[in-house]
């Protein structure tokens, strides 16, 4: 791009966006500069809002404004049932199922030892004082079904069980709506292992 | 995502971005929001300087912060050449060549009928008044060789040359680099028909 030292900085800001190269970032800048600029404006105002305003639930650690999310302050969701996921989006799409009506704990991450994240990176410490309230009856780990979530599930599950609390694990099996032709084989084998 | 209306605000305005959808603007902020604020800070800043700053050169109608870009100021440039790029980042290619050192007109986009983008949305009027002027000797038309890029490029060479003006368009032919095998057919017919 051409002499414009607020372009080039431009560039340089949107590459810290996951995902987006030196190609897409001046793809990005050349589209709004040129057909957008009030989405600039729009999106600048709602970096600046939401980098002041998005804090932690102090009893999830779930993205919220306030200092207890709406979902931890809902008298009418089980307390008795903890949900663990990995990131505010897996709580999201637990919610869309409307399938679980207990509260949730979000891990904002995963252990990931080759990345130096371990137990204490992921907030274990909070997650053991809050499963140690006497309300709590099950802990259902879903974290994803991945190298890292099932990890972190494992050295989860040994932590809480140790204290002698209840702990399940989301089951692995066939997706609904697949045919098993397509289905990956250590999902065929993980399906006839937990079969019901 | 949960109860935050900054964060959907956030994500919404993150859909803004071309090639962003609605799984990506999410993951976008959910990084920015749990390991990178600085950059969401950095990021508000650099749109709103550059919404603010950017402006195009009145001569070759490129990004710039001034009235005139510096190529366009630049004295020991060949006044006498005029090339047409689609953008700014096509200028950019051309000016990494190392090979040109003549002056620029820059469309900000091309000719898309059915966009409903004729002549007159790109600046054909300024482009012709620039033309007009005394030491301009040649228009090298460098517009992409896209379907769009070639019929801006006729349709630029029809109205230019019947003002008069020596038209030249960049030439087609095979990639450096490349083995015909790989290369296709299009493309080795025209280095054929083009061949010298």
């Amino acid at each position: 791009m051409p002499d414009t030292s607020s372009l080039s900085s431009l560039i340089e800001a949107l590459r810290r966006l996951p995902g987006v190269g030196a190609k897409s970032a001046a793809r990005m800048a050349f589209h709004l500069m040129q057909h957008d600029r009030e989405g600039a404006v729009l999106l600048a105002r709602s970096l600046e809002g939401a980098a002041r305003a998005v804090k932690h639930c102090q009893r999830c650690h779930t993205f919220t404004e306030s200092d207890i999310c709406n979902t931890c302050l809902d008298t009418n969701r089980d307390a008795s049932q903890l949900c663990v996921v990995e990131t505010p989006a897996d709580q999201a799409a637990m919610e869309r199922t409307g399938a679980y009506k207990g509260l949730y704990f979000v891990l904002m991450g995963k252990i990931s030892p080759l990345d130096g994240v371990g137990p204490k990176e992921i907030g274990i410490e909070r997650l053991l004082a809050r499963v140690a309230e006497p309300q709590v009856r099950e802990v259902i780990l879903a974290t994803n079904f991945t190298a890292e979530g099932e990890a972190t599930a494992h050295i989860l599950a040994h932590m809480l069980k140790s204290r002698g609390i209840q702990v399940t694990r989301l089951s692995r099996g066939v997706p609904i709506g697949s045919e098993l032709e397509y289905v990956d084989l250590g999902t065929i084998a993980h399906a006839l292992e937990d079969r019901r």
